[in-house]
């Protein structure tokens, strides 16, 4: 069965998509920890991040690196960080995650609850850098 | 003055090293919260993450993808998580933690003590599979 993200990716399921390109995609975490955070996810479908053989990798990885310098530009923030965990989805995701203190990274904590306007605001905002 | 991650890559305080190339430098971190926890380090001094343009930014990735992977053969883990914050030391870096379970990437939670033997066997144990 295909994972929930593959789902997004062929469109089978709506997301609150940023960027696209051949081999990933970045859509906005509906169960964000701050305003922007967003999910890079590979269109390959693989559990685990580092499985993903280096070339592939490392095509993430540029397209990571994209992403977050639009998201810096987009979202008020002290920077970018990043989380990588994956024991919930077996799709490896990067978490690119606008930075307002050091604590911010810690999905234990409560998650934001966003209208569908507030994300299609952040949306808009962040495909306007890239 | 240098960063205390620019110290240790200049050999003027000790690092528990377990890999180095010439663009960037992996080594425990000594409040880990597992064992195995490593940093990666670019040795070009930047701040954020993302300021290292695509080709650094890729370089220190590809180290990355190697030394995830051993950490993965070396230690007993389910993968290795990551985790990019940088608000305490001004010098980009890469956490790589080994995971037992969704909740073990939460900086607040208490760090382990482990002696500079163990600290050593961690080191040998990666090297082992770099």
């Amino acid at each position: 069965m295909p994972s929930i993200f593959t789902r997004i990716i062929n469109r089978e399921i709506p997301g609150y998509i940023v960027a696209e390109n051949e081999h990933a995609i970045a859509f906005l975490d509906i169960n964000p920890l701050n305003e922007g955070h967003t999910l890079v996810v590979p269109k390959l479908e693989v559990d685990k991040l580092f499985d993903l053989d280096e070339d592939a990798y490392l095509n993430l990885q540029a397209f990571t690196h994209k992403v977050a310098k639009a998201i810096e530009k987009a979202i008020p923030c002290l920077r970018v960080g990043v989380a990588v965990i994956g024991l919930e989805v077996p799709h490896a995701h990067i978490h690119l995650i606008p930075l307002h203190g050091i604590h911010d990274i810690d999905f234990g904590r409560p998650k934001l609850k966003l209208s569908q306007e507030q994300f299609e605001e952040i949306v808009v905002k962040i495909k306007a850098e890239m």
